[in-house]
């Protein structure tokens, strides 16, 4: 069993109510879990709680810090159709909420409409071509470092302490335990890197809300990434994260609003 | 009052209680109120039930249809803290689950963190330099058109019966009756053009999710409008709209998921 299947694992406990294991495994800056890891067990419950099998669309909003330790997970359908469903989760720990996440859900087996791709994949070098910034170093506090492998086509400015001005970046991303990526896993995913902010000079930023969008299920492999934030304003910013699988498909598609402290 | 604040007003009727009339002057194509209008109905219920003035995020997901006609809308709050509270709000008619929303507000006066704007505005001809396409013509059952002024460098391909092929558009949009744009009329407003897929040549797309950030209160004026699809996967499509005031500030973005029909 891989680590993300393992550490966003809910077991049933009665009429929409999942408990999870936050595991430290998946720590950001400041030692509390990251949202992406959060969403990822939100959407392993709705996952249980809704009739289709794929996620479509998810919205997070985070409401306080998490802490590895244990959480409840609640889930209410909110309409479930024939072809789509969606549904709501509230992840609290304590009683507090932490956590409230809205998916829908479908399957993409019968997205059989039109299909006209006008982006492109990032224009990476090979993985193998690329360099590894971190190359097994671990960042103390930071876990989540060590269950992403990244390769870039060169170190991020801010990573070797010359900020670029400019928050764009692409680079490749897997999870480290060999576990390919599928649509859950690609949720995280896009909350996985560092903020791209740190370009501009700044220690770091909180996501508020994070919407991905699931497109396709994901090919084996390494996933090609583009970053970008164009639009600081007093202090909040969005962040654009697209993933594209080995094949040249994009396969998700997120933004969040976050907000440098 | 203008058309926007006495078609989105609601009445409280009880605890988290709204009630609402959903007008037949922002349908949309089909006859079915608008979503961009829906959400504005459950910000206005928001914000009567928030601690704080500004929606920062707002995220809708369309259940079904409206219709015109009376409504319920019901909201909770899901965390209220000193500077930003998240709730959500469920819009439902004759018992029947129609919209869910949910949006974080604050401050924007306290926003007074770092500013650094990396876009730029949409490139347009002065509004009067422009062509009104639609020039005081209304289209039978689609009121929304009455509701909003819009000039175009030059008219839409679509419109003109020869679809560009090329899903990207900007323009400039005011609402009709001379009110000036605030926060809630954004979220709105964002979803008001027809969807910019028509340049495709397919006749239509519904919305599933609408995600919206709001990063200024804007200008009075005209508002100068970017919307773009880039990928198009089995009929599912992201639409991405940014709303630029009169003073050349980002005033709002959002993204879009729709499912051409």
């Amino acid at each position: 069993m891989s680590e993300f299947d393992e550490d966003t694992a809910v077991r049933p406990v009665g009429d929409g109510a999942w408990a999870a294991t936050l595991t430290e495994r998946w720590n950001a800056l400041g030692g509390t879990p990251n949202g992406g890891y959060l969403l990822g067990v939100c959407l392993r419950a709705l996952g249980g709680a809704l009739p289709h099998p794929d996620p479509l669309v998810a919205s997070a909003t985070y409401l306080r810090r998490a802490a590895p330790g244990p959480a409840l997970v609640t889930t209410e359908v909110l309409r479930a159709g024939r072809t789509v469903a969606t549904g709501q989760a509230r992840l609290e720990q304590d009683g507090r909420p932490v956590v409230h996440a809205v998916a829908t859900y479908a399957s993409l087996d019968t997205a059989t409409g039109l299909t006209k791709e006008l982006g492109a994949p990032p224009d990476l070098p090979a993985p193998e071509d690329c360099v590894d910034p971190v190359a097994g170093q671990s960042v103390p506090g930071v876990t989540i470092v060590e269950r992403y492998e990244t390769r870039h086509p060169r170190a991020p400015g801010w990573f070797q302490g010359r900020p670029s001005g400019d928050p764009a970046h692409t680079f490749w991303i897997r999870l480290s335990d060999g576990r390919d990526a599928d649509l859950v896993s690609l949720a995280a995913l896009v909350d996985a890197a560092a903020p791209v902010v740190l370009e501009l000079g700044v220690a770091g930023s909180a996501t508020l809300q994070l919407t991905v969008h699931l497109r396709a299920r994901p090919a084996p492999g390494w996933l090609a990434c583009r970053v970008t934030t164009r639009h600081v304003i007093g202090g909040f910013h969005e962040e654009d994260f697209e993933v594209w699988d080995s094949h040249g498909h994009l396969v998700a598609q997120s933004r969040q609003l976050a907000l440098i402290p």
